[in-house]
């Protein structure tokens, strides 16, 4: 079985959207990631760091789904990252309430042992140079290391987030991000001044208006499925990312044609996290659910025009 | 062969955008309309108003594309409207400079007699009671009658707009306005609202986003294809809804499988129509250069997930 390293954040959010709000529960980037990546058949490890605060249960939440925690180190005496958001009405834009970063300051990830020399390497949103000390640790160069960022390192460590992306394969971000790394508008010529950065795939997540994979002068584009009522946007992103990674992982197959079905996986599990708070919906969700979705999506973007 | 009527405007744009501006130029929804519709097997015929300023050679674009302009009346002491705006620098918004309405504020559309039993009806945006005297004047029933409008209708004629609503199987409209009509955020739920008001299909236009077309509990999701630069964005949703109403006469073919189709044909011709100023791109594009966009669209959303 295909090993996936995974490496982001394990947290407490609490959050706040039109249709009600929570009090502190389990959220961060290698969470999503890992729980969407369960749902294929891989060895799926996380890499964090939470405080001596976080529940028991939550990390049973994710052995259950098969993900892999030897790699999450408990600091005793700190507390775990929190997060705390608050939605506006459009859903597409969100106002951060708080951030502390608790035990998150000082993390040095460590790979374990068995996982050094894992297929695919998850890096998610996370300081760049944490990043790159998870790539540091690998002792055979993986098949794939795919980077999630966000803006924010942007503004703060360029230099270190420009040198970790030259060392991967993949960057996924959005729209608004993509454009502030390249500083070009057109989303065709910032994926091309992204790839001059490294990255031989890029993908650029447009939250409700899907997602595009560019490779050298290839595109694809993966549409986000319409949906009725969006509940909670959290983790949409970083779900996408583990079902991207985790489909790859599974068939071992890094090529631009089997990436494309890797685009629609993530979508379709991206899909099921905005339906309910938080991580509920990605907890219990079932093959036959996702098939059925898979499904939906086909008749969503397929077409028969025939060209001779 | 089957026949296709336009309404529209048939005016002089102006037009600024950040690579340059315009004086005087060819423009008007049925002018965009018809040129796209012209890449189809079909027999198209303008109905519209112009003014004694308007240039024959204008009027010769158009029937040397085949698009039969009996219906265009002249009114020789007359001017031709115009109007005028400017795009802003992501294109998405644009400010109006000027609208003179000359000639079509008594605008008195005439159906020729040979179209009177035309199979599709295409519906340009006009004052809904101008669209709705088009479909009085048809002496069969059509095959479909398509609807174009805007926000502007909504705003100072919602009733008139409705009661021509009701008479239609299919509107095309953007996103914005679709939630105005509904009064809807979610595109799935104004879709649905949009229904009960009378449309069996409702096509609703995101511009770089894509196209999402509805019918019943039915969703197909057509992406734009990402260009490298928007020229001028000036008469895309007319060459979508020219393509789309053209595809479909010329295939005789109006069930919802073969409307995807004509959402490709719309997107694909709308993506050729914003590479230059005006009409320009649309003059002379050949059957090769569709097609080998056509090919582009397959590329760039066709996956191969295999579900048994």
């Amino acid at each position: 079985m295909s090993k996936l390293v995974i490496v982001g954040t394990v947290a407490f959010d609490a959050i706040e959207t039109p249709f009600g709000k929570t009090d502190k529960i389990l959220g961060g980037a290698a969470t999503y990631i890992g729980l969407s990546a369960s749902n294929f058949n891989v060895d799926a490890a996380a890499v964090s760091v939470v405080g001596g605060d976080f529940p028991q249960e939550y990390l049973d939440l994710l052995t259950n789904r098969g993900v892999n925690i030897d790699g999450i180190e408990i600091i005793k005496e700190g507390k775990t990252f929190f997060w705390s958001g608050k939605y506006h009405n459009d859903m597409n834009s969100r106002d951060t309430l708080a951030t502390e970063l608790n035990v998150l300051e000082h993390f040095n990830p460590v790979v374990p042992g068995d996982y050094k020399d894992a297929d695919i390497v998850m890096l998610g949103n996370l300081h760049p140079s944490v990043q790159q000390s998870v790539l540091d640790q690998m002792t055979t160069k993986p098949k794939l290391a795919i980077l999630d960022t966000m803006n924010f390192w942007m503004d703060i460590a360029l230099d270190d987030l420009k040198s970790v992306i030259k060392n991967v394969d993949v960057i996924t971000i959005n729209d608004e991000e993509a454009r502030q790394l390249s500083g070009e508008y057109s989303l065709v010529v910032a994926a091309r001044k992204i790839h001059e950065m490294g990255p031989k795939y890029v993908v650029i997540k447009k939250g409700e208006h899907g997602a595009l994979l560019f490779h050298n002068d290839e595109v694809f584009y993966a549409p986000a499925l319409p949906l009725e009522e969006v509940f909670d946007p959290t983790g949409a992103g970083d779900t996408f990312a583990g079902g991207f990674a985790g489909y790859l992982a599974s068939t071992g197959d890094t090529s631009f044609e089997n990436m494309k079905n890797a685009v629609i996986y993530g979508s379709t599990l991206a899909s099921f996290c905005v339906e309910k708070f938080g991580t509920e919906r990605m907890l219990n969700l079932t093959d036959k659910e996702v098939y059925k979705r898979l499904q939906a999506f086909k008749n969503l973007t397929q077409f028969d025009i025939k060209l001779t």
